[in-house]
């Protein structure tokens, strides 16, 4: 048995780790920790998890979770993950990091978006946490750094077209996210009041996710790929749609294209490639760790249409955190993830 | 393996049975049948189940369906299962019925509120699948009638009370429900734009489910129990919440009410009784088999006040039905339903 | 004119009062406060009111206040407003709270339920500002007291039938709420991933608002009225759909209880009593001043359903204080009110 | 008094005229058509209209109605106003066509996208109804084509661009609307269950929508204009936000770009461009005749965002068509259309 703890157990993507590893037969819930509610029973804060995971909530407590775990999931803000990290590959203990601390592999670009400081960034044996992309390499890392929930949409989405070279190295991305993706602290962008009814692009061409977007799909492109992105608030809980636009190089039919995913992506559970005319739907990929991606062609401009539905929660952030898990303690990668999407 | 057809696959009970059981370990689906989407397979339909179950939808065919299966889930409009179920049992294949064809012990009582011929009713070895209260007649059954929505919260909220005949004879119940309550038919009772933002009570102190919640509760009570019921569709897609009103025989403090409700489900896994101050919510069963109870005293009046929350589509209809399958089969009671509610 | 203040101009009750005043052909807006906002323009925190009102909000000073207005409304925590009406019917300038200050006849009531210290309570010419009950009242009132959402609902609904002596005196009210009924202030209670597909029961027989109820409820009966009153956080915005279950004295058919209240609401412009067979929904009100009742029979229980819909940011607060000031200053009722509910 | 007729007066389109002619001060409704609902009152089928509208609704009866109307409202689907128009016009009874029958220079445009036949189209003195362009035109014209609302939402947005030739002529449109586009008439895009807790697009570059706005888009722009259009349906009932990205010929700053906007719109009552750092949300122009501009510049790929939100049922429909309807009948523009935006 994997023994695991999580440090920031109550946020949103705290509560859904546990939701996943309390019924994955290889792991035990050894440490929780959380700022806000300790004394009380995780249980107590979230009322669904009643019968499934009751552990007490405790004050972060390193030494004591290392000598309990030999995994910890922070989830906590920037800047908190690097200085635990470092601690717990000394003692053995591997770090799966929900934010945004090991996903950089150019400390400078870190630093220009996140801030803060930051000893010896390189001596750490990190990886960009995709295992779609980096599955070999995660299995030996000892630290992780979990992808963001609108990358992991859109480097899914592009990376069979770049990887051929089949369009420009400039990609404009509008994604509609969730409300949960702004977090469990409450803030007058993520009241029922204002969410309701309601859709708006935020953070337009400077959100802190297109950095991390642009390092990985450049690196599939062999040159800088450029990406224009809007992110909009949508009145919904869960899910991120990701619509895309390419210029194709040269003319393309659909069922090329269409080749080209299922090829690409032929031995990769978490990622179905819908037939042409079938567009996905975040509803269809709710409370599971799948992407679903589908394309239209628009011939008058000869633009390739890409749109690709995750679960923010769970393939963009905590379903993501397990199966990096499982690849690294050598558990089938689908273990304690095999969810049956919630429809309707 | 036990054998399973569904009849009614692509309604939205019938989808939600798929759901459950495509990841059920002791079951196969070997038949769904759809009068709509017939030669389809039935992830076309739903792209939830891609890959789950990609079986092909067929036109209803009771004689190939006995021939393949063990048991059969009936989701078919009121009246269509009372004939097959008479064959099916013939054949020892076994049905279970999300309709209401086989809820009622009295065939008049059936007759009045739901209409049509029914032969030989009393004929078949029917049980009201409910398995907090009917667990051993389950095993033996043929036939279950699967409780209604509305009938499992109210049953499982006021149980311990009638039985303990702690409360007076006469209930008041204001229920809460999600659209899908209302089907997968398109009317403009479930359209988005009527529904949403909106509250409004429907079919008061006439809906069918009167008659059903009747039968039950006065069983238990020993005498006539009356049900003043106003249901309610609310603007969510799943869940149901039942607030309930009741007068206490005599003073009662809410501690001792705990400690009825706590003793009464000590053994049952599918219901939760909160502690005292703590109210259930549809969002903490999203998804799940479990029913949260939840209670207040209002002393002034004395009131007992409860109040129980289910997923509508899983302890509401299908979950209930896989439930009890398992039952019928010898099977470990929540294998395939030890699902964690999806939270936020 | 009349020249009008809003203290707590930020808070919803605060800017649905502008959404209405700014349109009203006899009102000048003259002030505006908010501690949180000052200096800012109201339209720089809510873009909808651009080209309406465009007012830069000051930090509360009661002396310009006074000085530049004829009637200040109120909207601020509890307590805060008796301080304020007091220097101001000094001065000849009138009040309309819309929190709890001015809504008891007895103060030791006020004082249980929302404590704090209250100078000389009795000394001020109060009046609870319910038009359809009190009109004449109000038109000589120096301050008014506007009743809450919920009990606005509640009084409307049951009027006829207490001031009528048709019903016994215990009622079950179960209301269901939108979340701004919540305020403006983020919390847990009301982010849109903890209320969105959610229904939950809060304040359980204990919500302030039950002392307001039973006030006014028994004074139209002439005797105690008891309330057993549950609320309920609805996945809405905004709409309060009151569902009352009341015993009738005598037996009673529906035509009969229809035409108590039509004749009992005759000459009221913003109450609709609806047809027997039609029930209220909160969407047919939203955005209005009205309130929609409608009622049957449960003949098997002699028991009497009403239900009554408002829009609780209007008929329920800001729209009714607007009727209030109308009568205080003797234009036709309905100026600036007459707005068409938005459906859907 | 303009006598005004509605044909097809219980879509939603159709409901919505009535919210805003009925107290609108210089019109009379005098004829409402239904096919579904005729011999009942409006306000029988909308609840909401209660008191503002209780005319009975008729058989559509064309003779009827050009004997007792100055203008007809047709919200009919596509093909059928044309007929009507050739009619009216005879008679000297104005035309505003909520659906697509005049809305295109090109009769072969028209029939290619939507099919069917249609006699001397170019005979009629036609005008594309978009008030902040064709002012001058709709003020003599005889039947207008009230725009899409889609393109509405575009051509505002980006006419001042094209008009100053400042962007490149391909532009990426990515729209989101709310499900009441969709129409009245249920069916599986528009339930509850299905749109709620769901983004997804439909339709993507081929959209009717799109030959409107390249006319438009084009003619402003004295040559070709290519839009790729990617529509979304969106969980919510009233809105539409266009997210479009363009490429700026040369470098502009922002401060620039918000110059040429003020002054290309200086005049206009409902369009309102917000301040650099400002996006525009749907719900700040809920049940109102505005649209809300608001852009970005991305420096890294020099691409300008621009995001229009409008109500799609006033803006978007029916209150454009009632501006429309002023400007033909000399009314003041913004008479009956200067309703305050819901918010929250």
């Amino acid at each position: 048995m994997v023994r695991v703890g999580i440090f920031g157990a109550t946020g949103y993507t705290g509560v859904e780790l546990i939701r996943i590893l309390s019924k994955h037969e290889k792991v035990e819930i050894k440490y929780l920790s959380s700022q806000s509610y300790n004394t009380k029973a995780i249980s107590d804060v979230y009322s669904s998890l009643i019968g499934f995971c009751d552990k007490e909530l405790e004050d972060l407590n390193l030494e004591k979770a290392m000598s309990e775990c030999d995994v910890i999931f922070t989830a906590l803000p920037s800047g908190h993950a690097s200085k635990i990290a470092r601690e717990a590959v000394k003692k053995g203990v591997k770090v799966i990091d929900l934010g945004a601390d090991f996903r950089f592999d150019d400390y400078s670009v870190y630093k220009k978006w996140y801030g803060g400081d930051y000893e010896n960034y390189e001596g750490i044996k990190r990886v960009y946490g995709l295992p779609e992309v980096y599955r070999e390499t995660i299995k030996e890392a000892e630290v992780v750094g979990n992808p963001g929930c609108y990358p992991t949409s859109v480097i899914l989405g592009l990376m069979p077209l770049l990887k051929n070279g089949i369009i420009e190295g400039e990609v404009i991305v509008d994604s509609k996210s969730g409300v949960s993706g702004a977090g469990h602290n409450p803030s007058h962008n993520n009241m029922y009041a204002e969410c309701n009814e309601n859709i708006k692009a935020y953070n337009v061409a400077k959100h802190r996710h297109v950095p991390e977007m642009e390092q990985e799909l450049s690196k599939a492109f062999g040159e800088k790929v450029s990406v224009v992105f809007t992110p909009h608030l949508t009145p919904m809980t869960r899910g991120i749609l990701s619509t895309m636009y390419c210029k194709l190089k040269k003319d393309m039919d659909i069922n090329t294209v269409y080749n080209v995913y299922t090829d690409f992506y032929k031995n990769e559970y978490f990622v179905k490639v819908l037939q042409p005319g079938n567009y996905p739907a975040t509803k269809n990929v709710y409370g599971s760790n799948f992407c679903h991606i589908g394309f239209e062609v628009d011939k008058h401009t000869n633009t390739l249409i890409v749109m690709s539905a995750i679960d923010n929660l769970v393939k963009g952030a905590s379903g993501q955190a397990v199966q990096n898990m499982n690849i690294m303690f050598g558990i089938n990668e689908n273990t304690g993830l095999d969810i049956v999407p919630i429809y309707p």
